[in-house]
Protein backbone atom coordinates (compact mmCIF):
# COMPACT_ATOMS: atom_id res chain seq x y z
CA UNK A 1 0.00 0.00 0.00
CA UNK A 2 0.88 3.58 -0.73
CA UNK A 3 0.25 6.55 0.71
CA UNK A 4 0.67 8.47 -2.41
CA UNK A 5 -2.60 10.27 -4.16
CA UNK A 6 -3.75 8.25 -6.88
CA UNK A 7 -3.71 11.14 -9.26
CA UNK A 8 -5.23 11.14 -13.13
CA UNK A 9 -4.38 13.87 -16.08
CA UNK A 10 -6.70 15.05 -18.84
CA UNK A 11 -5.02 16.28 -21.52
CA UNK A 12 -5.37 17.28 -25.30
CA UNK A 13 -2.09 18.64 -26.40
CA UNK A 14 1.61 18.17 -26.59
CA UNK A 15 1.62 17.16 -22.85
CA UNK A 16 4.31 19.74 -21.34
CA UNK A 17 2.36 20.13 -17.80
CA UNK A 18 2.06 16.01 -17.64
CA UNK A 19 5.84 15.65 -17.92
CA UNK A 20 6.31 18.58 -15.23
CA UNK A 21 3.90 16.21 -13.38
CA UNK A 22 5.57 13.38 -13.80
CA UNK A 23 9.26 14.30 -13.05
CA UNK A 24 7.93 15.58 -9.83
CA UNK A 25 5.96 12.08 -8.96
CA UNK A 26 9.36 10.67 -10.05
CA UNK A 27 11.14 12.90 -7.59
CA UNK A 28 9.74 12.81 -4.63
CA UNK A 29 8.30 16.51 -4.52
CA UNK A 30 4.90 15.27 -5.65
CA UNK A 31 3.40 12.61 -2.90
CA UNK A 32 1.65 11.36 -5.99
CA UNK A 33 1.19 8.42 -8.13
CA UNK A 34 -0.51 9.04 -11.93
CA UNK A 35 -3.08 6.15 -12.45
CA UNK A 36 -3.74 7.34 -15.58
CA UNK A 37 -3.46 9.42 -18.46
CA UNK A 38 -6.42 10.15 -20.76
CA UNK A 39 -6.90 12.36 -23.55
CA UNK A 40 -9.91 13.35 -26.23
CA UNK A 41 -7.29 13.21 -29.35
CA UNK A 42 -6.11 10.16 -30.37
CA UNK A 43 -3.05 11.36 -31.53
CA UNK A 44 -2.01 13.54 -28.93
CA UNK A 45 1.15 13.86 -27.59
CA UNK A 46 0.46 13.95 -24.49
CA UNK A 47 -0.34 10.23 -24.42
CA UNK A 48 2.99 9.71 -26.36
CA UNK A 49 4.73 11.80 -23.23
CA UNK A 50 2.72 9.24 -21.09
CA UNK A 51 3.66 5.99 -22.63
CA UNK A 52 7.87 7.20 -22.44
CA UNK A 53 6.90 7.96 -18.54
CA UNK A 54 5.78 4.64 -18.37
CA UNK A 55 2.20 5.68 -17.53
CA UNK A 56 -0.99 4.21 -18.37
CA UNK A 57 -2.11 5.95 -21.21
CA UNK A 58 -5.89 6.00 -23.53
CA UNK A 59 -7.64 8.09 -25.85
CA UNK A 60 -11.16 7.77 -24.63
CA UNK A 61 -13.58 9.05 -27.72
CA UNK A 62 -14.88 12.37 -26.50
CA UNK A 63 -18.34 11.79 -28.59
CA UNK A 64 -20.34 14.24 -30.97
CA UNK A 65 -19.64 17.79 -29.40
CA UNK A 66 -16.56 20.11 -29.86
CA UNK A 67 -16.48 21.30 -26.48
CA UNK A 68 -17.73 19.50 -24.04
CA UNK A 69 -17.97 15.46 -23.99
CA UNK A 70 -21.41 14.15 -24.94
CA UNK A 71 -23.65 11.89 -22.43
CA UNK A 72 -21.93 8.63 -23.70
CA UNK A 73 -18.37 9.93 -23.15
CA UNK A 74 -18.83 11.44 -20.01
CA UNK A 75 -19.69 7.92 -18.37
CA UNK A 76 -16.90 6.36 -20.37
CA UNK A 77 -14.30 8.79 -18.93
CA UNK A 78 -15.75 8.46 -15.14
CA UNK A 79 -15.75 4.83 -15.43
CA UNK A 80 -12.11 4.66 -16.47
CA UNK A 81 -11.04 6.94 -13.96
CA UNK A 82 -12.98 5.09 -11.76
CA UNK A 83 -11.45 1.91 -12.69
CA UNK A 84 -7.55 3.24 -12.71
CA UNK A 85 -8.66 4.29 -8.73
CA UNK A 86 -7.86 8.13 -9.24
CA UNK A 87 -8.61 10.23 -5.98
CA UNK A 88 -8.04 13.41 -7.45
CA UNK A 89 -8.42 14.33 -11.68
CA UNK A 90 -5.76 17.23 -12.89
CA UNK A 91 -6.99 18.91 -15.86
CA UNK A 92 -3.54 19.55 -18.34
CA UNK A 93 -4.18 21.82 -21.32
CA UNK A 94 -7.89 19.53 -21.20
CA UNK A 95 -9.81 21.49 -24.18
CA UNK A 96 -13.35 20.26 -23.09
CA UNK A 97 -15.89 21.60 -20.74
CA UNK A 98 -16.69 18.90 -17.54
CA UNK A 99 -20.45 19.12 -16.72
CA UNK A 100 -22.75 18.20 -13.93
CA UNK A 101 -22.31 14.37 -13.42
CA UNK A 102 -18.56 14.19 -14.36
CA UNK A 103 -18.11 17.20 -10.87
CA UNK A 104 -20.29 15.34 -9.13
CA UNK A 105 -18.06 11.90 -9.43
CA UNK A 106 -15.33 14.31 -8.25
CA UNK A 107 -16.42 16.52 -6.32
CA UNK A 108 -14.06 19.09 -5.41
CA UNK A 109 -11.48 16.94 -6.37
CA UNK A 110 -10.35 18.26 -10.40
CA UNK A 111 -8.12 20.59 -10.34
CA UNK A 112 -7.22 22.94 -13.72
CA UNK A 113 -4.39 25.24 -14.67
CA UNK A 114 -5.10 28.22 -16.48
CA UNK A 115 -2.37 30.41 -17.86
CA UNK A 116 -3.91 33.72 -16.84
CA UNK A 117 -4.01 35.72 -13.77
CA UNK A 118 -7.68 34.89 -13.19
CA UNK A 119 -10.63 36.43 -13.20
CA UNK A 120 -8.95 38.36 -15.79
CA UNK A 121 -8.66 36.30 -19.12
CA UNK A 122 -10.51 33.15 -18.75
CA UNK A 123 -11.42 31.32 -21.84
CA UNK A 124 -9.02 30.50 -24.81
CA UNK A 125 -6.01 31.58 -25.97
CA UNK A 126 -5.75 33.49 -22.67
CA UNK A 127 -1.64 34.75 -23.13
CA UNK A 128 -2.82 36.58 -26.59
CA UNK A 129 -6.14 37.76 -24.53
CA UNK A 130 -3.64 39.47 -22.22
CA UNK A 131 -0.84 40.05 -24.97
CA UNK A 132 -3.94 41.90 -27.09
CA UNK A 133 -4.59 43.52 -23.53
CA UNK A 134 -1.14 45.12 -23.30
CA UNK A 135 -1.12 44.04 -19.57
CA UNK A 136 1.99 44.43 -17.82
CA UNK A 137 2.49 41.33 -15.91
CA UNK A 138 0.21 38.16 -16.49
CA UNK A 139 0.84 34.79 -15.25
CA UNK A 140 -1.13 31.44 -14.60
CA UNK A 141 -3.48 30.38 -12.03
CA UNK A 142 -4.02 26.73 -10.16
CA UNK A 143 -7.83 26.46 -9.25
CA UNK A 144 -10.68 24.09 -8.59
CA UNK A 145 -12.81 23.32 -11.06
CA UNK A 146 -16.38 23.79 -11.17
CA UNK A 147 -19.80 24.65 -12.80
CA UNK A 148 -18.33 27.93 -14.94
CA UNK A 149 -15.32 28.47 -16.87
CA UNK A 150 -12.19 29.13 -14.86
CA UNK A 151 -14.25 30.12 -12.26
CA UNK A 152 -13.28 27.86 -9.60
CA UNK A 153 -11.81 28.39 -6.44
CA UNK A 154 -7.85 29.82 -6.63
CA UNK A 155 -5.34 27.61 -5.05
CA UNK A 156 -1.97 29.54 -6.18
CA UNK A 157 -1.20 31.88 -8.81
CA UNK A 158 2.31 32.46 -10.60
CA UNK A 159 3.02 36.00 -12.16
CA UNK A 160 5.03 36.70 -15.72
CA UNK A 161 5.65 40.12 -16.64
CA UNK A 162 5.11 41.12 -20.35
CA UNK A 163 8.28 42.28 -21.91
CA UNK A 164 7.93 44.97 -24.49
CA UNK A 165 9.22 42.78 -27.14
CA UNK A 166 6.90 40.16 -26.50
CA UNK A 167 4.70 38.59 -29.07
CA UNK A 168 1.74 36.19 -28.09
CA UNK A 169 4.10 32.82 -28.68
CA UNK A 170 7.51 34.21 -26.18
CA UNK A 171 5.02 35.26 -23.55
CA UNK A 172 2.66 32.09 -23.75
CA UNK A 173 6.50 30.20 -23.68
CA UNK A 174 7.56 32.04 -20.03
CA UNK A 175 4.14 31.35 -19.12
CA UNK A 176 4.53 27.56 -19.71
CA UNK A 177 7.58 27.44 -17.77
CA UNK A 178 5.91 29.04 -14.93
CA UNK A 179 3.34 26.34 -15.31
CA UNK A 180 5.93 23.59 -14.99
CA UNK A 181 7.30 24.96 -11.46
CA UNK A 182 3.53 25.81 -10.52
CA UNK A 183 1.15 23.09 -11.10
CA UNK A 184 3.43 20.44 -9.42
CA UNK A 185 4.29 22.38 -6.33
CA UNK A 186 0.63 23.40 -6.09
CA UNK A 187 -0.84 19.90 -5.85
CA UNK A 188 2.28 18.75 -3.60
CA UNK A 189 1.07 21.59 -1.13
CA UNK A 190 -2.55 20.75 -1.71
CA UNK A 191 -1.99 17.09 -1.28
CA UNK A 192 0.17 17.87 1.75
CA UNK A 193 -2.81 19.43 3.54
CA UNK A 194 -0.77 23.01 3.47
CA UNK A 195 -3.52 24.34 1.03
CA UNK A 196 -7.12 23.94 2.47
CA UNK A 197 -10.36 24.48 0.51
CA UNK B 1 12.15 78.43 -18.28
CA UNK B 2 11.86 74.80 -17.00
CA UNK B 3 11.60 72.16 -19.01
CA UNK B 4 10.12 70.11 -16.18
CA UNK B 5 6.44 68.74 -17.43
CA UNK B 6 3.85 70.98 -15.34
CA UNK B 7 1.84 68.50 -13.56
CA UNK B 8 -2.15 68.80 -12.08
CA UNK B 9 -2.81 66.39 -9.23
CA UNK B 10 -5.91 65.53 -8.57
CA UNK B 11 -7.40 63.96 -5.63
CA UNK B 12 -10.54 63.42 -3.03
CA UNK B 13 -8.55 61.34 -0.03
CA UNK B 14 -5.76 61.61 1.96
CA UNK B 15 -3.14 62.51 -0.29
CA UNK B 16 -0.50 60.01 0.21
CA UNK B 17 0.09 59.37 -3.51
CA UNK B 18 0.46 63.06 -3.91
CA UNK B 19 2.96 63.09 -0.94
CA UNK B 20 4.73 60.28 -3.28
CA UNK B 21 4.92 62.72 -6.45
CA UNK B 22 6.02 65.83 -4.67
CA UNK B 23 8.82 64.23 -3.27
CA UNK B 24 9.48 62.60 -6.34
CA UNK B 25 9.73 66.46 -8.13
CA UNK B 26 11.40 67.62 -4.98
CA UNK B 27 14.15 65.15 -5.35
CA UNK B 28 14.45 65.54 -8.93
CA UNK B 29 13.60 61.47 -9.99
CA UNK B 30 10.21 62.68 -11.67
CA UNK B 31 11.05 65.74 -13.94
CA UNK B 32 8.03 67.40 -13.63
CA UNK B 33 6.50 70.80 -11.65
CA UNK B 34 3.21 69.96 -9.82
CA UNK B 35 1.55 73.22 -10.78
CA UNK B 36 -1.75 72.67 -8.89
CA UNK B 37 -3.51 70.28 -6.50
CA UNK B 38 -7.34 70.26 -6.76
CA UNK B 39 -10.02 68.42 -4.76
CA UNK B 40 -13.42 67.91 -5.08
CA UNK B 41 -13.32 67.28 -0.72
CA UNK B 42 -13.14 70.66 0.89
CA UNK B 43 -11.49 69.39 3.74
CA UNK B 44 -9.54 66.16 1.97
CA UNK B 45 -6.00 65.63 3.39
CA UNK B 46 -4.39 65.79 0.10
CA UNK B 47 -4.93 69.74 0.49
CA UNK B 48 -3.31 69.66 3.59
CA UNK B 49 -0.65 67.68 2.06
CA UNK B 50 0.02 69.82 -0.36
CA UNK B 51 0.10 73.10 1.30
CA UNK B 52 2.38 71.04 3.63
CA UNK B 53 4.83 70.94 0.12
CA UNK B 54 4.40 74.17 -0.74
CA UNK B 55 1.73 73.42 -3.75
CA UNK B 56 -0.89 75.54 -5.20
CA UNK B 57 -3.82 73.81 -3.66
CA UNK B 58 -7.19 74.36 -4.67
CA UNK B 59 -10.96 72.89 -3.43
CA UNK B 60 -13.18 72.87 -6.42
CA UNK B 61 -16.93 72.37 -6.23
CA UNK B 62 -17.95 69.25 -7.88
CA UNK B 63 -21.34 70.33 -8.48
CA UNK B 64 -24.80 68.36 -7.96
CA UNK B 65 -23.81 64.64 -8.45
CA UNK B 66 -22.57 62.28 -6.42
CA UNK B 67 -20.19 60.34 -8.67
CA UNK B 68 -19.38 62.96 -11.46
CA UNK B 69 -18.64 66.81 -12.49
CA UNK B 70 -22.03 68.55 -13.03
CA UNK B 71 -21.54 70.94 -16.27
CA UNK B 72 -20.54 74.40 -14.41
CA UNK B 73 -18.10 72.43 -12.53
CA UNK B 74 -16.40 70.16 -15.30
CA UNK B 75 -16.02 74.41 -16.44
CA UNK B 76 -14.40 75.14 -13.38
CA UNK B 77 -11.93 72.35 -13.47
CA UNK B 78 -10.76 72.45 -16.74
CA UNK B 79 -10.72 76.50 -16.35
CA UNK B 80 -8.23 76.14 -13.08
CA UNK B 81 -5.88 73.44 -15.06
CA UNK B 82 -5.38 75.82 -17.81
CA UNK B 83 -4.73 78.50 -15.32
CA UNK B 84 -2.29 76.87 -13.60
CA UNK B 85 -0.48 75.60 -16.57
CA UNK B 86 -0.98 72.05 -16.46
CA UNK B 87 0.11 69.97 -19.35
CA UNK B 88 -0.50 67.33 -17.80
CA UNK B 89 -2.97 65.20 -15.47
CA UNK B 90 -2.58 62.73 -12.89
CA UNK B 91 -5.64 61.44 -10.59
CA UNK B 92 -4.59 60.18 -7.26
CA UNK B 93 -7.44 58.89 -5.58
CA UNK B 94 -10.05 61.23 -7.83
CA UNK B 95 -13.67 59.86 -6.69
CA UNK B 96 -15.38 60.90 -9.46
CA UNK B 97 -15.52 60.20 -13.37
CA UNK B 98 -14.37 62.43 -15.96
CA UNK B 99 -16.83 63.33 -18.84
CA UNK B 100 -16.56 63.88 -22.65
CA UNK B 101 -15.21 67.97 -22.02
CA UNK B 102 -12.57 67.32 -19.57
CA UNK B 103 -10.87 64.78 -21.57
CA UNK B 104 -11.41 66.54 -24.88
CA UNK B 105 -9.10 69.53 -23.09
CA UNK B 106 -6.67 67.08 -21.60
CA UNK B 107 -6.70 64.64 -24.60
CA UNK B 108 -4.27 61.84 -23.75
CA UNK B 109 -3.01 63.68 -21.01
CA UNK B 110 -5.29 62.32 -17.65
CA UNK B 111 -3.25 59.52 -15.75
CA UNK B 112 -4.60 57.20 -13.04
CA UNK B 113 -2.95 55.04 -10.36
CA UNK B 114 -5.74 52.28 -10.04
CA UNK B 115 -5.66 49.68 -6.90
CA UNK B 116 -5.37 45.99 -8.84
CA UNK B 117 -3.83 44.87 -11.95
CA UNK B 118 -6.44 45.96 -14.12
CA UNK B 119 -8.42 44.57 -16.28
CA UNK B 120 -9.50 42.81 -13.23
CA UNK B 121 -11.32 44.16 -10.08
CA UNK B 122 -11.79 47.68 -12.19
CA UNK B 123 -14.26 50.06 -10.12
CA UNK B 124 -14.64 51.09 -6.21
CA UNK B 125 -12.39 49.22 -3.50
CA UNK B 126 -10.55 46.76 -5.98
CA UNK B 127 -8.10 45.35 -3.04
CA UNK B 128 -11.45 44.41 -1.24
CA UNK B 129 -13.18 42.81 -4.53
CA UNK B 130 -9.50 41.12 -5.21
CA UNK B 131 -9.42 40.21 -1.31
CA UNK B 132 -12.87 38.61 -1.54
CA UNK B 133 -12.45 36.67 -4.89
CA UNK B 134 -9.54 34.74 -3.28
CA UNK B 135 -6.95 35.84 -5.71
CA UNK B 136 -3.34 35.27 -4.87
CA UNK B 137 -1.76 38.09 -6.55
CA UNK B 138 -3.30 41.27 -7.09
CA UNK B 139 -1.54 44.96 -7.62
CA UNK B 140 -1.78 48.26 -8.98
CA UNK B 141 -1.82 49.46 -12.43
CA UNK B 142 -1.03 52.73 -14.10
CA UNK B 143 -3.43 53.64 -16.77
CA UNK B 144 -4.19 56.32 -19.15
CA UNK B 145 -7.89 57.30 -18.38
CA UNK B 146 -10.62 57.26 -21.40
CA UNK B 147 -14.14 57.47 -21.36
CA UNK B 148 -14.54 53.45 -19.50
CA UNK B 149 -14.75 53.28 -16.24
CA UNK B 150 -10.25 51.60 -16.05
CA UNK B 151 -10.09 50.84 -19.23
CA UNK B 152 -7.52 52.92 -20.67
CA UNK B 153 -4.21 51.55 -21.85
CA UNK B 154 -1.70 50.03 -19.45
CA UNK B 155 1.46 52.25 -19.09
CA UNK B 156 2.63 50.04 -15.70
CA UNK B 157 1.69 47.47 -13.11
CA UNK B 158 3.31 46.74 -9.81
CA UNK B 159 2.58 42.94 -8.89
CA UNK B 160 1.65 42.49 -4.81
CA UNK B 161 1.29 38.81 -3.37
CA UNK B 162 -1.88 38.30 -1.31
CA UNK B 163 -0.90 36.83 2.15
CA UNK B 164 -2.88 34.08 3.78
CA UNK B 165 -3.34 36.29 6.86
CA UNK B 166 -4.02 39.22 4.60
CA UNK B 167 -7.14 41.35 5.37
CA UNK B 168 -8.66 43.90 2.69
CA UNK B 169 -6.92 46.78 4.77
CA UNK B 170 -3.80 45.21 5.13
CA UNK B 171 -3.34 44.00 1.46
CA UNK B 172 -4.83 47.77 0.89
CA UNK B 173 -1.75 49.22 2.82
CA UNK B 174 0.71 47.30 0.81
CA UNK B 175 -1.08 48.02 -2.68
CA UNK B 176 -0.58 51.37 -1.75
CA UNK B 177 3.11 51.18 -0.65
CA UNK B 178 3.67 49.68 -3.99
CA UNK B 179 1.55 52.20 -5.94
CA UNK B 180 4.05 55.21 -4.29
CA UNK B 181 6.99 53.61 -5.84
CA UNK B 182 5.07 52.57 -9.01
CA UNK B 183 3.51 56.06 -10.33
CA UNK B 184 6.35 58.38 -9.78
CA UNK B 185 8.55 56.03 -11.54
CA UNK B 186 5.74 55.75 -14.25
CA UNK B 187 5.36 58.92 -14.86
CA UNK B 188 9.16 59.90 -14.90
CA UNK B 189 9.01 57.05 -17.84
CA UNK B 190 6.41 58.96 -20.05
CA UNK B 191 7.94 61.69 -19.37
CA UNK B 192 10.78 61.12 -20.53
CA UNK B 193 9.71 59.57 -23.79
CA UNK B 194 10.88 56.03 -22.31
CA UNK B 195 6.71 54.57 -22.82
CA UNK B 196 5.37 55.86 -25.94
CA UNK B 197 1.37 55.54 -25.84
Amino acid sequence: MSDKIKLAVLGSGKGSNLVSLAKACANGSLPAEIVLVASDVADAGILERAAEYGLPAKFIDPGKFRTKLDEAAETAYVTALNESGAEWVALAGFMRILKGDFLRAFEKKVVNIHPSLLPAFPGLEAWKQAHDYGVKATGCTVHMVDHGIDTGTILAQGVVPVLDEDTPTTLHHRIQQEEHTLYPRTLARLFNGEIRI
